[in-house]
């Protein structure tokens, strides 16, 4: 290879070349450009203009009428104090004041829409030829991006299918009549097939997931393979695109085994992409130089930046993965030159594609590539339709081969595209900004990466704030192979484990427990989990004078010493995560990720309670006056029950139970009789950790035995979630205060919901129908913030239940075990049968829509749509706790809002829009514990999204949540008059 | 005059000469003063040891045996990590190593009692009589100081009369047999007695109070007659001590008065002390001169700096009043040189004496004097016995006369002297501390004040705690002429509306009421206070439909908004606060005080309610993640019940009922029938700040009517404070879900208590008489918080049941109008009856020991002491809500704090102790909800001591806390996605 420092002098000529033949006029007024670049000098002023205008474009194309498009104007931008100065002056071109002006607001709009065109080269393939045509004759071949809505369903993957199929047709008869290129036409490898199609295997199949490469492989290559078929005989080039870097592995491993099968192991047009921002693009591209080897056909490496830098770092901190890209720009310009020269080293494996619009990388790629003796065909150049025209121009002109990625397709996924594209060019670190910044001097434009980069910042601000710094134990990444063959090791491990009787210490005096209770496989009623004895009521009063008096010594140990043995029992399960989560699954028919996403919680609750209980174990001063010391501080109640339930089997019980002992109660402990093994893997993890015996009580049973502790005078405080039914009746026995009791018991009952999702016209029906149909199906259903009622405005109505619907039909049912399987089983044949039962009522109440019932052995019960549900139904008013979800027509917004609120219950509920007004009317007036805006309406985290209800949803504060432990607790202030014979010491 | 300029070489030259006659030789180990330099340099290393030292000095007394001193000397010192350097070197002498030794404890005990002898003449006249002739042959006269235990009955203040009787009597008869000394016993104005004896008005008379002058002065003044008479016979002069500022007009008035009275108007040798410590020194000594002028008889002003600095900054700062003192020692310095030339200027009015041991301001008197032409004997200086030795012998050579003041008395009293003599000479700003620092050179000691003086700063740091910046409203302080002036009209002015009818808005459905609440005084049965129309249970209904319609918009006001109303009522307080707490005096029997406190309660439940909600109202962002937006945000429940009671018939309701508003509730507020006049004006204020109609409702009414409000299925939350059995009721009654009812209702319930004070051996029974007097007694123990109970060890139980009898049979009762009246009578007839039933009971229980029963119209009921109590007697654990207090004798203070928790409730408790283990025992184990350390256990102030308890006490946060407001609210997370299309706004 050529030293870069050698190489400097002539990217620095060919950069000037390039740059002089790139000049191009200003635009004028009348121009689709001028428009353009007014939208995008408004979006580089101000951050939260450029937010509102780019969400406003997103919108742009649901909004059906100008009267729509006026009031989402006024929403977006009448509060927007200072309109920028392009804004202002175009204003005054207008016909009149635009802004609840309708000429105005038409005339905007219409140029809003056009804008979305200049990216793409029309609604169909067949309306895009005349322009790939032309394209072709001024020296540019292309790559069809076939754009469309988010695959939520098989049939819309079908589709997908269809329509790439389609294209790949069209585009061939019709490039036929072009006229001949060579230089687009071939390279050193042979032929290059006019017709070129960018495919994303996303779109391919619905059910993709990179914790199930295995089933994802044969659910995209089943679409895939009529599809190569057809490129191989036209021929045609099919490239795939990359998309987030949760799919990247994935989307290797389907790029190569798809092409390693004997039918396409010759096919020499395939390519993929690579992207540069990434931090593992180097072991990436060697991974391509061994499988090419070894495949022996050539492939196309389309080396790009990448585009989703943004969501990237998003989605990874939210999720607390690492932030797989690299965070500074030039550094991604660097490895972009780097794997340049990896790319260019490997002439006979690779044809390289430079998918670049930064004239200093075209410029290092053309010199390494001239300097390593490339014929000008060797290699080609990729721009994006409708950006940096000038630049592509100038390449033609240098006599080089540009391929246009050209985007075709409707205006909806066109708007989206769109903002990808605007974020793009206004982009602080952008070259295409600073491209257009007339200012930039060449010499910056062209200097190499780094030169212009003083110092790698870190741009996370450290925070003084003692709450924000705790840190949600992050859920497994499963499209990491490491992860998914622990998973699988421990479920192999645990399965050999399965049908023991356990065994946990009781107080002598009971001598041994006569019952037992055999805990089953929801999958396989006949697989039993575990066996272990039980309690009978008769034998709870020594396990209550036991704990209380073991509690008088506990209530004395300091809150850090608390807190401790939670952090303890945190380390263990972060260290037995997938062992525990196997448990879960085997127990309670979680799929992986509730069941990981469970321990995670668990893990969470530990800390964050042991968090705060270090807060609040210091005494808080109040006042500030000499010569008196008043402080508050927490005192345990004395002796807590805790009665959890199955569904999430060890999160619940450990936040119940951590919080009551953290606060120094001792504490009695009944799990679910349909999770008993969980709640004892609880048990003898604070075991594990030392907590001194019989601080804690595993007391497991039926809800005889719940009653029997609830019931009991010596009971101090009682943590409870769970139905409804039992809720009131805890609540109502604790306010007894029984003969010889000195207290009034304090009761926390976390109960049901009958939760609701309103998704209103200006809704992305993409991310809405996704959101609706995990919060409804995911765990089947059975966790108390599932969505059981979406309320949907009338004009999308239909749009949004045939999506739905057929996004529900399309997924997995079966073992969770099998991470293919995106729902299991329902908890026993008792739930199973609630759930025919409403269906029964469902189909009197209503229209079935979808009921996929499943004729195999366990408790399987798929999604269940019933659309047609007025309030007052039943099916609009019940807690089914399964896969059941009752569709409701809403006329307008506000009558959404009434019937989302016509319910006992208050606990989750949530809306899709992009309507401001509507997003703050709901915001302020949809009346539950938990609110969700754009979101599924399950999975809230510890700390970030504290988590409980009110109305008959439950009495107490938020678990989770800063003043959760406080329940637990009583308050105290002592006063002391510090002034002695006149004289106080300073404080 | 002379102008200070010319003065200041004769000041610098007599300084200096003063300066070299006052230099004595360093104290050898073995003698006292050794010892005394000895604690006073530890005294000065550390202020943390200081404190601890001090503090055990005055504990020292009380203990009885070696084995205390050892145990307590290890509690105050085994914790001091470093001793300080000389205190070891001091170690090395003693035969062995003293902490825990007992030959070294027992010798550090004998230095420690000694040195309080080395500042007394004595422990009796007869005494100290050789010590005054010692001091009177080295030229020196003297004062006597009779030193006593504080008066807290009227046989104690008898006995220091007739203290001061005997001691004018022994002192004249010893005195006679002195020799001549002229300048000791001659000045311009005639014969200087050689019998002279400084008195203190608060030992004459244990009622003193400067809010009722008329009554005190009647009570000094029958003390002190018979005092003044003696002392014109023999002759003998007395000088007036000052005190605190409270009582310095108080002191002055009577020390006027009585000598105006015809048999003392020519008495000469009557004397007063003037601290120039007081920013108004200047003003009373220009009373001093009219009043002189008017009598026509000389009067010795003693000018003195004031010794009591720390404690008027503290209490003053604590109560939120002015500061009465100067900041800064070199102002008071500045105005004792500013007083001495006024004092100087009126040769013919006064007999200057200037008490100081600082060299500077006494070379100014004297060159002061000497420039005006005064004879040596015109004037004298004042020292203290044992104090500045050097200085009073310098003084004597130099030929002027020397007044030594001598303290006289018991050990226990002679510790306290000790701390201040102590603490005066470690002061950092101490003038004796910097002479003993033998390295301040003269010219410093020598400067005019000021000039060692940069910058007046002010000590107070300012705070960035939210929180800490609220401020309770002061209480009026009744000392100053103005505030009683302004009750007098107050009450007269209220007086006269007494007995009208008054009415209030109802719902328009119901018409008019028909039943009628008629409120009387409970002095004067006969008495009406107001008659109002009331509520039946039937015409509950309609009320609360017209509150839950007006909730709807209600709800929706912002936070401030509420906190506005808030605020504007708490201004209508300030400004008609004499006349709440007049109709709070005729309504419910209180005394002024507790009047005004509680006006002064209401007013901080509103601000500091107000506040708690401005902070409440913003939403709380959680979690930092980048594309999401949590907010926790607080939402009211609906309609509020407030039941509220009669013994804070403004400040209950006023914090029940804002708080229940401010969240932003709908509030039905049912005022006790016993109290409903001020519950109506409650209602008129909010009404006045301008609260929408109807969002308050005023409900009169009856037990049946508080029934009816809380039964109703329409009710969030029921703010309840009264009887535990009431506040059961309605905890069982909000936990029944009734059909219809779509919520569980929220009880907060403050309930009873038993409360108990501990006064273990080491106690300050000076503080403990006094403290648990006022809290058994105050507002005739008819406050939840009040002491029934009270918890003494062994070896003290006799003193302190004598001293506590006495004490509580010396109070004044009667009409709380008068304010010489500390008790009022009871609520009404069945709360006396009440108590007339316990003390039947008490008879049979225990010893009734006071049982003041009040023959005369009106429910009055005087304190009833009761001894031999065991913890299951009634009288130990039944509420009696009356001035009775149950005395139960503990043999250690393990057996003491189980028999204070030997109780149902857990409301307020308390100690008095000076042992560090027991307070920090009892700071840890008792457990109540309000724990006072060395002070009564009542008056808890909003923000400073949140006020509530558990056990059967109450359910619910603290009153007047951060988390109160909490309970009137539900929570709410919304959880915003905000990324779209890949991007989020940064946050």
């Amino acid at each position: 290879m050529i030293s870069e420092e050698l190489l400097e002098p002539s990217i620095q000529n060919i950069g000037r070349t390039l740059a002089e033949h790139s000049k191009t006029g200003t635009a004028n007024i009348l121009s689709q450009r001028w428009w353009n670049d007014l939208l995008m000098d408004w979006g580089m002023r101000d951050e939260d203009f450029k937010v509102q205008l780019f969400r406003f474009v997103d919108v742009l194309p649901t909004l059906k009428t100008d009267e729509q498009f006026t009031r989402l104007l006024a929403e977006y931008f009448g509060g927007t104090p200072i309109l920028p100065q392009p804004l202002k002056w175009s204003l005054q071109r207008l016909p009149s004041s635009w802004v609840g002006s309708h000429v105005g607001a038409i005339v905007l709009r219409r140029q809003f829409m056009r804008m979305a065109h200049t990216f793409m080269a029309g609604d169909s393939m067949a309306n895009a030829m005349p322009v790939l045509g032309k394209l072709w004759r001024s020296g540019r071949c292309a790559s069809v991006d076939l754009l469309g809505e988010a695959t939520v369903s098989e049939a819309e993957a079908d589709s997908y299918r269809d329509h790439c199929l389609d294209a790949l047709r069209v585009y061939h008869e019709h490039a036929q009549r072009w006229p001949n290129r060579p230089l687009l036409e071939q390279d050193h490898h042979g032929l290059l097939p006019r017709a070129n199609l960018s495919i994303k295997i996303s779109a391919l199949y619905s059910q993709l997931d990179p914790a199930d490469p295995e089933g994802s492989f044969h659910g995209v290559a089943a679409k895939l393979r009529p599809i190569l078929d057809l490129a191989s005989q036209l021929p045609a080039s099919i490239t795939f695109d990359m998309e987030q870097f949760e799919l990247k592995d994935l989307t290797y491993e389907i790029f190569m085994r798809i092409l390693s099968e004997p039918a396409y192991r010759t096919y020499a047009c395939a390519g993929i992409a690579l992207q540069t921002y990434l931090r593992d693009a180097d072991i990436t591209l060697d991974r391509m130089v061994d499988w090419v080897q070894q495949r022996d056909t050539p492939i196309t490496i389309r080396l790009v930046k990448g585009a989703y830098w943004d969501a990237e770092n998003i989605q990874n901190e939210q999720r607390g993965w690492p932030v797989p890209v690299l965070r500074q720009k030039p550094e991604t310009d660097a490895n972009f030159e780097y794997i340049t020269g990896k790319l260019l080293a490997q002439p006979t494996l690779f044809r390289p594609a430079f998918g670049t619009h930064n004239l200093r990388s075209l410029a290092h790629a053309e010199a390494l590539a001239q300097a390593n003796g490339f014929a000008p065909d060797n290699y080609e150049y990729q721009s994006l339709y409708g950006m940096a025209d000038g630049l592509q121009h100038a390449v033609v002109k240098y006599g080089r081969r540009v391929r246009v990625y050209t985007p075709v397709g409707e205006l909806i996924p066109g708007m989206a595209y769109l903002v990808r594209r605007l974020l793009e060019n206004t982009s602080n670190e952008s070259f295409i900004s600073k491209q257009r910044d007339h200012e930039t001097p060449i010499e910056v434009l062209l200097a190499p990466p780094y030169a212009s980069h003083n110092s790698i910042q870190d741009e996370r601000v450290p925070t003084t704030d003692i709450h924000q710094s705790f840190k949600n134990e992050a859920h497994t990444d499963f499209s990491r192979e490491p992860a998914r063959q622990a998973m699988m090791q421990a479920l192999e491990q645990v399965k050999g484990q399965l049908g023991q009787t356990v065994h946990f210490p009781i107080p002598s005096s009971i001598g041994r427990l006569k019952d037992e209770l055999v805990s089953t496989n929801p999958c396989r009623p006949h697989e039993i989990i575990a066996r272990m004895p039980c309690y009978a009521p008769a034998e709870i009063e020594p396990v209550i004078q036991s704990a209380h008096e073991i509690w008088k010594q506990w209530r004395t140990t300091t809150a850090d010493t608390r807190a401790d043995y939670l952090c303890r029992v945190a380390e263990l399960m972060r260290n037995r995560r997938h062992e525990l989560a196997a448990w879960e699954i085997f127990e309670t028919g979680k799929p992986w990720r509730e069941a990981d996403g469970d321990i995670a919680e668990a893990i969470d609750f530990l800390e964050f309670y042991a968090r705060e209980m270090r807060l609040l174990g210091r005494p808080q001063r109040l006042g500030q006056e000499p010569g008196e010391l008043n402080h508050l501080e927490w005192r345990p109640r004395g002796l807590a029950v805790v009665i959890s339930p199955w569904n999430f089997s060890l999160a619940i019980p450990t936040g119940m139970v951590s919080s009551a002992l953290v606060t120094g109660n001792a504490v009695l402990f009944k799990p679910s009789e349909r999770s008993p093994m969980m709640g004892y893997h609880l048990y003898q993890l604070f075991r594990e950790a030392g907590l001194p015996e019989g601080v804690l009580h595993f007391i497991p049973g039926g809800p005889e035995i719940g009653k029997a502790l609830v019931a009991h005078p010596q009971i101090h405080v009682i943590a409870f979630t769970g139905s409804k039914e039992a809720g009131l009746h805890i609540i109502q026995q604790a306010s007894k205060v029984q003969p010889g009791q000195h207290h009034v018991t304090h009761a926390i009952a976390e109960m049901g919901g009958k939760n609701a999702i309103i998704i209103d016209d200006t809704a992305d029906l993409d991310e809405a129908v996704q959101g609706v149909l995990y919060s409804f199906t995911g765990y089947q259903g059975q966790k108390c913030s599932a969505c059981s009622r979406v309320i949907v405005l009338d004009s999308i109505h239909e749009d949004f239940i045939e999506r739905l619907t057929q996004a529900a039909s399309s997924l997995h049912i079966g073992p969770p075990e099998d991470p293919s399987h995106h729902m299991g089983p329902m908890i026993d044949e008792r739930a199973l049968q609630k759930v025919r039962e409403y269906v029964g009522i469902a189909h009197q109440e209503g229209k079935v829509l979808l009921d996929q019932v499943m004729e195999r052995e366990g408790w399987f019960q798929g999604p269940v749509i019933v659309g047609e549900i007025k309030p007052h139904h039943r099916l609009a008013q019940e807690e089914i706790f399964g896969p059941v979800i009752a569709v409701l027509r809403a006329d307008s917004f506000e009558h959404a809002l009434t019937m989302a609120m016509q319910s006992d219950f208050a606990l989750t509920g949530g809306i899709y829009s992009r309507s401001p007004t509507n997003i703050q009317h709901a915001r302020e007036s949809f009346d539950v514990g938990n609110f969700y805006i754009n979101r599924p309406i399950t999975g809230s985290l510890v700390g970030r999204q504290p988590f409980g209800g009110h109305r008959l949803s439950g009495v107490g504060t938020k678990a989770g949540g800063e003043r959760y432990l406080e329940q637990f607790m009583v308050q105290r202030v002592t006063s002391e008059n510090t002034m002695r014979r006149g004289f106080a010491p300073t404080q």
